[in-house]
Order: C-alpha cells, then structure tokens, then sequence
C-alpha cells in the first residue's frame, strides 16, 4: 500500500425529503446569500427548485438562480455564474442537479473569489479556495457531491478537463434517492456505469498488498450488480436507489481508492466519444471499459480473474486463469446489455474512419502527454486498437 | 435504508514516517500550544514521543505533556488533564497512542472548555465544543482515530460509560503502521477482534435493504480474515498492519453503519468482563460475540447464513439454512482460535457464580434501563444465558 492522506470533510444528509432542509444547512455552512445553480428544467417542472428555494426562504437566506448547466458543462455558463456571484456578493453556491450542475457550480465557486481566469484551475493550476459549495443531487452517477473534483469543458476549443483541490469537496450534499426516481432507465443505467468505471479505474491497479480497498471496491460492485436491475425494472424503487446513491458516493469519495495507483485510461479514452458524438458519458464508458479490459488482460490476469471470481461469481480455473479472467470481463458485457447500455461504438455513432482522430485527440488533446493510464501505459496506437475492438 | 448524516471530516495521513510531520498538521488545524496525552511508557521507550515533540518544536508549537493514559482510561486523570489544560491554555490536545489515549484526550478536550463537570458528556449530554484533537495512532483497534465517540470509566464505582459528539472526531489523525509493529501478537489479535466485532455490531440489523452497507461490512470482515493470520505469524509484515489499520478505521467511522440499526449488545455484556476481570476489551469480545450470535441465530437464520457463505465461505444448504449459519458461527470460533484469543469465560478469568452479577449490571448498570441490543433485545434473564454459553 502507498502513503496517501484522505480528506473527505462533507456533512452527507440521507434520505427522503430532506431536500427541504437545504436552507438549514446552508445558513450552518455560513451562507447568507447563494447562487442556486442547476441544469434542465426538470428540476423546476419537478416542483424541487421550488421546494429548495421555501427552504432557503425559511432561513432567510437571500438568493439569485443560474440555470442551464447541460452535460459536459460548458466554460460559457461558469464566466456567467461568476459575474454574477460578484455583482451580487454572493456567498454560497448550492448546487441542484446531477454532476454537470455539481460541477458548474464547482467552477464558479472557485472562480468567484479568484483575480485570474477560473480556466487556470483546468490547467493545473491546485484550488486553494472558493466559495462553499452545497449540493442536492438528483442523479446517482458522477460522484462529485462527495469529491473534490470537476470536469468543464470549454467552448473555444471544445477542450474537456479536470480541475481538483480541497476547497472543491461539497461542505454538505443532500442525498434524497426518491429524486432520482423520476430518471428514464437510460439515463439512470448511464449513471450505473459511471459508478462501476469510478471503481474500475481504481481496481486496476500495480500496486501491490491493497486488500482492504480492493474488498470494498468489490463490495460496491456487487451491490451494483445486485441492485441496478432492480431499479431497471422497477424506477419507483427507492430502497435499491437508496443503495445506489450511497455505493455512488463511495465509489468516488476515494475511500476506497487511497493507497493505490489508479488507472483513468478509460475515462479519457471515452471523454473523445462524449466530445465529438455527444453521447452520454456512461454510455460511452459501456463502450470502452470492456474492450480496454479485452486490451489489457494478459498484463495482470490474476487480477482480472480476481474480479471474475470474486465479483461476477466465475468459477476459478485454476490451471487456465485466462479462462476466469475472460469470463469476467464477457459478464461485465453481459450485464451492461442486461441493463440497456451499448457496446460498440457504432451504437453512439462511432465510426471506424474516426479512429485515428480520436486516438490522437485521446494521447495528446486536453493536455495529455501522449499516454494514458497507470495500469498500462497507453500510447496513440494502443488507444486506438481499443477503439478498433469496440466497433 | 433509514434516512441518515454522515459527517466524517478527520483528515487522514497515512504511512510510514508521517508521526515526523505532526507539527505540520497541529499547526494547519489552530494549534499554538498543545497538549501531548499518551499512554504507558511504550511511546517514550519506542521514540515515538521524541519525535512527535521535535516536529512540533520545529513548527514552533510549544507543549506540555500527560502520560498515564491506561486501557479504559480513567475520570481522574481526564480532571488532571482539565487542569492543566487551563492552567497552560492548551488550544489543541494530540493523543499519541491507541484507543486509551485518544478517548481520554477527547474527553479532555471537551472538559477542558466546558464550565461544569465533563462527565455530564458521559451520562448523556452532547457534546457540541471541544478543544481540537489530533492523533497518532499506535494500535489497530478502537477506531477512535476517525469516530465521534469516546468512552471513559468514571473511578468512583467503576462506571463505564461513552460520549458522543461531532466535536469530538480528530481533526487529524496520522496513521503509520509500522507504529504498530511492535505490538505483541496478543494485543494485535486483541484488535483484530475489536474490529471485527465492531462490523458486526452494525452488520446485525433488521432493516431490510441494506446491501451496499452489507457488502462493505462483509468486505472488510474478509480483510480481516485475510490479513490478521500474517501479522500475527510476523509481527512486521507492514502491508498486512496497513491493510488492518485502514480497515479498522472504516469499520469505525460509520461510513458501513449508516442507514441501518445497529446492535451493540455485545459491547455492553463484554464491558462487564473487562471492568470485573481487566481482561483486555478485544479477548472479551471474543469470548461474547460467539456466544451472542449463537443465541440470537434463530432471530434471522437467513443474515446468518449470508454471513457465513459471503464471509466464511460455507457452502450455502439451501433446504437447512440453519446448517450454514451454524458453520459461520463455527468458523468464527476457529478464527479467533487460530489467533491465540480465548473463547469461555473461565479464559479471562470469570466464574459461573459471577454470572448473575454480570448479567444485572449489564442489563441495568451504566445508565442501561434494563435491556440491551437493536438486533434482538435482550433482557437480564437472556444475557445470563449468554454468559453462560460462553463458560
């Protein structure tokens, strides 16, 4: 196990209609006056926007709103959000949304209290401050309500990073899985593959003696596994979206991720389908992670049958372990399918002539160096193969 | 799922040397002079305190100490604590060593800015401010490093009792496993058992639809199981030490008990041994927790044969379940055996006469009102017989 430091200083508040106390916490976490952010307009047709709002009324907690956050949050709207935080000393920014809002708003918190332009944050630049951030979430997925990170994308260039930094962890985040009910079972298995790829990219790992992570990374995925199809079937499923949101929040907090290498190949490989085919995120992860686990087996096949055997319940062939280990990852392709997620490229408009735009973008775009991943060092032509086995 | 808060805001640094950098992390969290509290002289003879002082004298951070904290830590010497505290205006107080030092320092803490008597915390009074606490943990076992709670015994009567409070998590806790590698097998073994019964005081529940909790809870079981035969076979296998610690402390700090009832019997009949016999708290447990399950198992044959088929890996017999439940208990034994714990009564020094002392302090000592447990209650008839299964 590696040295590490862990941090995840969030107040999380569980469970049915607690969105209603927002402005309590808020007031608690030294709000006076917020910027309430959110994307579509689900949250306002919901009647949740209004509910949130009572509350901070209730508190007497002044506001102004900023809607309009979209997936792959744009650089446009958080310039917005900043300008407006400024002109009307805002001191608070709450979040209402999935992690697109959570992200958005992540920016402008940062942004807000910073002489220079918020997009040095999205080049490396560490967050030192910004404004406290609260959260409700509406959708179990991104995990950003428990992390200390945010993804923006900016326009001029359509260039899609990351930004991290303490000040960035959500000093509360609300967590109602009823709201999540209203999802469509797409979307809804969009945000189930993102919280399996968020445990994926840190079980692949090179680092040895790492026991107690990988057992917890393997408990979160088998209560995905457990839990996904029911909610599939069944969108007024509280108790199993209650298992989610908590598995989702866990997944990304890096409790589970601490004291290990990481690997992150495939959230970048897959960040080029979002950007040039804007399909869904967890779409396109359905698409990569299996052909990068096909890719990169024979590097650690003990570890692939491993997760075979311990998660997918693959008996070991103890002679072949390749057996074991390839029977995992055609489970995992399995259970996507089971749960309506895509598998090729071409079923989010891919197409193979694309190929070396996209490897080349996923090298050396967004300020990548030419390789991707801790697992296995990835370079132009190994993208691209990945690419090649999903079509 | 039961709706829930979580509030986990300790920063964790973990790793080998980090115990040099103490004075950094006093420093970051307010701390301009502090309160060293430690245990025996283990701390002085191993180098630890030395060390501990010259990171803080580096940052400029002056200190007075208190030594003397003993396994379950003593009201006297939390007044004598109180005192110097005040007297020196102490504004931070850094435990060095394990769940004794650090329990007794959170009591100071909160002692130490609060105008009446600190035990009003200890017979049921939150505890909204304290001091800052920091640790360095020496011992893998309590989970005091990440928890809000603190248990003292009060002199006078040998009162047992716990505090609880937000104000009481450490700001910072700084966990180096090899601090643990002097450790002798039977205290390690004393903490692994101390944290094993600490999952499963939140693993039996009879809220239904819990899975995520569950399959963390059964993850870190499993680390457990499989890294406390390395350690007690060789004392200084780091990475097995790393494993347990991390472990220990999310088995702890709730993340895997919200959400879900929670048990705690087993504590409060164990309580009873370690406070008549002074036996360690960790061999009490062992010595309760089998005979507790094995009297409760008809409760919910089915929680413990997925105990025993997801933990023990006992094959499941479907038409007896019983069968399998049964061999989880079994296995549990052996286990505990295998790691040199004692598993009757007559072990740690009990006697069958003593039961019906036992079973009355427990079922009405302590504040107790007469029953104790979530998953079952049990009242004073019940656990005398569970004494008695124990003998």
């Amino acid at each position: 196990m590696n040295n590490f430091t862990f941090y995840s200083p969030t107040y999380f508040v569980f469970g049915k209609d607690q969105e209603n106390h927002a402005g309590q916490y808020v007031k608690r976490f030294g709000g006076s006056r917020a910027l309430i952010h959110y994307g579509g307009g689900s949250v306002v047709r919901s009647g949740l926007l209004a509910r949130v709002k009572a509350s901070l009324e209730k508190e007497g907690i002044s506001y102004v709103e900023l809607g309009g956050a979209k997936p792959n949050p744009r650089s446009g709207l958080v310039y917005e959000g900043i300008a407006l935080c400024r002109k009307e000393n805002v001191d608070f920014v709450l979040a209402v949304g999935g992690g697109s809002a959570i992200d958005s708003a992540k920016a402008i918190a940062a942004g807000a209290v910073y002489d220079g332009d918020f997009w040095d944050f999205y080049c490396g630049k560490p967050v030192e401050k910004a404004l406290p951030v609260g959260t409700v979430l509406t959708i179990s997925a991104a995990g950003s309500e428990g992390s200390p990170d945010s993804v923006i994308t900016k326009e001029e260039g359509m260039f899609k990073r990351g930004a991290s930094g303490e000040a960035l962890r959500p000093v509360f985040s609300i967590l109602n899985p009823a709201l999540t009910q209203t999802l469509p079972a797409y979307q809804t298995a969009c945000g189930v593959t993102d919280i399996m790829a968020h445990l994926f990219e840190r079980y692949f790992t090179n680092t040895k003696d790492v026991e107690v992570t990988d057992r917890v990374i393997e408990g979160l995925l088998m209560t995905m596994i457990h839990e996904a199809p029911k909610v599939i079937k069944n969108p007024d499923d509280y108790q199993a979206r209650a298992n989610i949101m908590w598995a989702g929040m866990l997944a990304h907090n890096n409790c589970c991720g601490v004291g290990r290498d990481q690997d992150w190949a495939s959230h970048c490989i897959e960040h080029e389908l979002s950007a040039l085919y804007d399909c869904a995120h967890g779409a396109g992860l359905a698409v990569v992670f299996p052909a990068w686990m096909q890719y990169n087996m024979n590097h650690d096949v003990m570890r692939f049958a491993q997760l075979a055997s311990r998660v997918w319940g693959c008996p070991m062939d103890f002679q072949h372990p390749e057996i074991t280990a390839q029977q995992g990852i055609n489970a995992l392709r399995q259970f996507l399918r089971s749960i309506g997620m895509p598998l090729t490229l071409k079923e989010v408009g891919g197409k193979e002539e694309d190929i070396p735009y996209l490897a080349h973008t996923a090298a050396f775009g967004n300020g990548n160096g030419g390789t991707l991943g801790g697992f296995v060092v990835l370079k132009e032509d190994d993208i691209a193969n990945i690419y090649r086995l999903a079509l």
